[in-house]
């Protein structure tokens, strides 16, 4: 959610059509905090590479999810930097994935992500108080109830999709080289429900493209989410898939990047909240398997509002400012 | 919750008694945002005619509910406006209703419509930074909770009543012209837990009594909820009960009536929310079966939380002010 | 929390220390919200006398929590006070409690100490713009989280211990004299999850240590406790465990001691808070058994939240100022 300032200001009218494209663009991309639109290709490349269904969905929940916030008359840099985007993008896979492709998928995907973007503006205006930001929150609470009601409706629910069975996994906590090297980046495409090792590769290098800080905290973060996961005892086979890393690997992109200054004291905040996402992702999994739901990414927003909120009280932890991010730009 | 001066001020011991009383009958109206005290005294009568229990727990929860307040010296006009009242009323209702009609319901029932005052206080204090109102959440938190704690004790529960089962219904979701017109009706009286068509008339009756654009409204939810539950395939014998669309019409109240100004495009988004608020009833219905409680309104409360506290940031949908509403009444 | 002011100041370094170790032991109190250091040694001594893992543990909580406090800079007095303190005592004891006494047991009992630190920051910030403060919440939620993640993890789960299972008890409602007055006691221990009424009867003591007024209000909290429970009809065997009165006891504590001013009205308030508490403690303990957690302390937080935040409506019912707080000092 980094801002990115737009060069050139054409006349009102195309100036919004162009920011319209550019904000479904970067949606994609927001969803790893990176208004770049070089990153936001490289991810939607990659998802198309794991499947053209991934593809497709994601290409209708940014649309959909920016056209309704500019119906909406949402103000215009917010949509142009994606910000009212990125939730609808994950709300559409996150239909394809836990409902199965069949046509009644399709008009669920929009609902998800016309839903997504009223939700962002909810959260947005609820967190004002907390100091807090929106996050992948609002997709997490539209997947949750959407993912929790699907089986009721019959015109809907078509069976659970192999998609959205997590295989019944070996319990032993033994880490093979495979599992490390094939998590570390699964990690990075488990965060679009991504599980392939190579799709995580090229997502990697698109956050490279964003810059060489948001790659290196996104290596961080993968690897804080492997060590912890090992030194817990997760199940090897789910640390390979990238289930127990993906979180930490947003919270590291959240604090090292985007949320605190570059001080040693920050650095080692950066990696305790990514170790505490990772813990937190077995938590949640338990909670939201006994009444049929998924973890998406609550383990990501919950730690990271939760020590966002912390910092004000800790003055040793020190946000980045506007006059910061100024300067790092410069 | 609209607002009603009241026209003759006499002395203050009367005015206090005057007020509690009339803020007792205006609570049942104030279930359906209504401090008409017709619609009240029709909303009251469609209670006794399901069954005296009914009403008579209803006058039980109005009563005990107002006194409370009084007693704690709560701001008059919100006494005699039944705000303070309308989360009691059907916090006695589900007392009866998910616990039978034993000696010991009494005692709960006045326990639940006390909290429900003391809890209406507390998340209309709570609610303050967001801009929100506590509508019948204050019910929904009290009825969980009793709901969910009384089987644990043995001088309260006497096993689950009849009137707490959802019949075992035919999933079919191929409605009839039956399900269609009763659930129409029902969807209004099953606000108060009441899935009697006839019932639901007389409700809908009183509602046109409060004006004719508050039982337009009404209808355009339960229309809604009627759409929304078909075309997702719900059962269509929950669909006649009125288990489907009540939230609907609630929600279609709240917006259409209440809180937005009647423009096309808050029209639109009444419509949505309505929507969103029948979808919604089925996933929430899925997780508080998981520990064993039950739907109650909270669909209606969050859709609207949620939908309400976007608006801020989505300057095309535009709220009534109380400019608006002097402007509307004169 | 009450607060209690230094009265030597020597050099800072030295005043620094002496901070430190003063919140810590002061953090022992401060469960009870007593900053009396004489209160925070008998409570220690008495978990010492329940079993050594149990002292062990509270000590190893207290020191790492206050530590935390102090390395991330928060604001010296809140420290010393042991106010940073509190919930990682009762984190660490959970840990032991919930999980057994084994070698992880001791990593995760430093992590939840730290964790509650943080933790106690977010709340205190997040709960600042509806005038509540964080009570044993920030325990409630890490322990709730580690609980519930705890048996996915290999090297930190060992099976269930004997000490975290609460013993399939006869249903029945008869208390017993027996159960009457080791509950009276039991329901001071079991604030600290300890069941054994002569470590009460000891805690007991230290709080009559803190003034007698702190005395009484925890009697009162257990007896309005003990008949709520009895009354309702809880089984006799929890009763006399304590199981259903420690959340009254804390909430008697909290209305009475620290939050509203000495009236009538406001002595009913309190007791009415306590009886709620004792009632929500059989709807959350169904809550959280059904995804395998435990109630902790959440009746009291939940209770003493709600109607604290309920009293800015409610005229009749008057909080303590600093200047009321000040005049009883004096």
């Amino acid at each position: 959610m980094a801002s990115q300032p737009l060069t050139s200001h054409p006349g009102p009218q195309s100036d919004s059509l162009r920011g319209t494209a550019l904000g479904a663009l970067r949606g994609v991309g927001q969803v790893d905090f990176q208004a770049s639109v070089w990153t936001s290709l490289v991810i939607l490349a990659a998802l198309w590479v794991e499947s053209w269904e991934m593809g497709l969905f994601a290409v209708i929940g940014a649309v959909v999810s920016t056209l309704t916030a500019r119906l909406l008359a949402v103000e215009h840099d917010t949509v142009a930097q994606g910000l009212m985007t990125y939730c609808g993008v994950l709300g559409a896979i996150a239909m394809v994935v836990y409902l199965g492709h069949h046509p009644s998928t399709y008009v669920l995907a929009v609902s998800a992500a016309l839903t997504c973007t009223l939700v962002t503006a909810t959260l947005n205006h609820l967190l004002v108080p907390f100091g807090l930001r929106a996050f992948t929150g609002p997709f997490c609470f539209v997947a949750l109830v959407m993912v929790l009601g699907a089986p009721s409706f019959e015109r809907v629910w078509h069976g659970t999709p192999e998609t959205a069975i997590t295989p019944a996994t070996p319990k032993s906590p033994v880490v093979s080289w495979t599992d490390l090297w094939q998590g570390f980046f699964s990690n990075v495409s488990q965060i679009f429900f991504v599980g392939t090792w190579y799709v995580g590769l090229i997502m990697l290098a698109g956050l490279f493209l964003a810059g060489w800080k948001v790659g290196l905290f996104a290596v961080v973060g993968s690897v804080v989410g492997l060590l912890t996961a090992w030194a817990l005892g997760a199940p090897a086979a789910l640390i390979g898939e990238g289930i127990y890393g993906y979180n930490a690997v947003l919270t590291s992109l959240a604090f090292g990047v985007v949320l605190l200054r570059p001080t040693a004291w920050n650095h080692g905040f950066t990696v305790v909240a990514a170790a505490a996402a990772t813990a937190l992702t077995a938590s949640l999994s338990v909670l939201f398997e006994t009444f049929g739901s998924h973890t998406f990414t609550w383990p990501f927003n919950i730690t990271t509002w939760a020590l966002l909120a912390a910092v004000p009280l800790l003055p040793r932890i020190t946000l980045l400012t506007d006059a910061d991010a100024d300067a790092d730009a410069a």
